[in-house]
């Protein structure tokens, strides 16, 4: 079925007031009275609806009431260095697609382009993450932002239960090893819950459900060491992706599908 | 290094013949004497070398012999169903960067398009595939051909070791369920080598290293019934990528990846 998104304050009394280029849309697609579309609340309900009214006054009349199915069970906030424009939009779609909670871009020493006006870029990139979320049947429209320095994003990367910087000079910890080791790291956390364990990378309080990610990628060429150094001593792991070389718009997404794969959300 | 490709036949007495648009290639990076570049046979060996000689007698003087280390330790055919040509470039591209044996390109019923001159197609992409071994270090350029009907493709594909059928419609089958029962049975199969085990789906003369995968993938609008019935009864198993609809370029790269994390090639 057709998807599109409201805002909670626009869903009341059975119906659901929709935006004029979406009731457009709706019309456009020449619907039968028995055939249905649904509008998602963006915090992880579907209603399936049928089209009433007409013009202005269009309004989405609720038929059914469900869970939205296509949230994946963990958070994974992906991190993705400054590219060109095309290598961009198609890391930020098949990220939405993959189940990526929120897209932040950020500097590194090697971009080659540094768009003078960031808020332009996010806003059309925030466009492209609406248009796939309602084509691939998520639950929520994953929010693109921009950091302002190299810096800020690792702080704010290092903050998720299990963060990773993906470093092509990386030879040691390979993705697998840094999931495994996580998921006994939380399951041993799990069973001492009573106890405080501050020797711990992995705080108790954050072992909340869901599970954060965080995937950090390079741009072309990839990140300096010293950028490296800074992710590890802000406390993320340094993680390789084996030994061919990715595109910067391809690791992203490869490091996602493994994460959705290994949390059995595929 | 930079990185090229030659056929064995063009390797001998310690120099390597290169093709004219590769020593034209290796002239325009104007590398210094102390820089080197490799040239790789396609079979599994790198050659480190510098230019010797100019113009038409260009050649690559061998410094150093090693193993490829750009090859996973699996071979997984790429099955993608015809679609528009720019998801076709990308779909291959992605494929080769994330260590596809091979592409296998096949007609479906929902397909939109089939192009009258499929050699033209395969040409091209063979080229893009040539393209991206280079970039990310490949030890052989992985194949790209065209099965005339999607009968010869399922065929062909249902003769891995694991052939996986990706079907939007299937509900029980998970593909990392489909993966770690591969694996107990491959173990089971090791442990009894000795024995004949008529029974099984995978017999023992096909647990050779590499193991073999296979994945098939539709195209826009998925597969027809009668089509994963057909696959289903080939011997191929009917799995699902999850609750999201990825599009029809997204989902062999997903499931691709998801398959080298598992096998430990990431």
């Amino acid at each position: 079925m057709v998807r599109f998104f409201a805002a909670r304050s626009d869903i009341s009394g059975g119906t659901i007031k929709l935006s004029a280029e979406d009731a457009a849309h709706i019309r456009s697609l020449r619907l039968s009275p028995s055939e249905f579309f649904v509008v998602c609340d963006g915090e992880g309900m579907d209603y399936v609806c049928r089209l009433s009214g007409a013009g202005e006054r269009a309004v989405a009349e609720i038929v059914e009431t469900r869970p939205s199915s296509g949230e994946p069970t963990v958070k994974c906030s992906v991190y993705i260095a400054l590219m060109k424009g095309d290598r961009l939009d198609y890391a930020v779609q098949k990220s939405v697609e993959l189940g990526a909670h929120e897209i932040v871009l950020f500097p590194s020493e090697r971009c080659i382009s540094l768009p003078g006006d960031m808020s332009k870029k996010t806003a059309r990139l925030q466009r492209i993450s609406l248009e796939t979320a309602k084509q691939c049947g998520r639950g929520r429209v994953p929010g693109v932002t921009a950091g302002d320095t190299f810096e800020t994003a690792v702080g704010k990367a290092a903050r998720a239960d299990v963060p990773l910087f993906f470093y092509e000079c990386e030879e040691n910890l390979h993705l697998k090893q840094a999931l495994c080791d996580a998921e006994r790291r939380n399951a041993e956390c799990r069973m001492q819950n009573a106890e405080s364990e501050p020797e711990r990378r992995t705080p108790l309080s954050t072992l909340h459900s869901p599970p954060s990610f965080s995937l950090m990628t390079g741009p072309e060429g990839g990140f300096e060491p010293h950028e490296a150094e800074l992710a590890r001593s802000a406390g993320m792991l340094s993680v390789t992706l084996g030994s061919r070389i990715m595109r910067c718009e391809t690791a992203p997404v490869a490091a996602l599908a493994a994460i959705m794969f290994q949390t059995e959300n595929f």
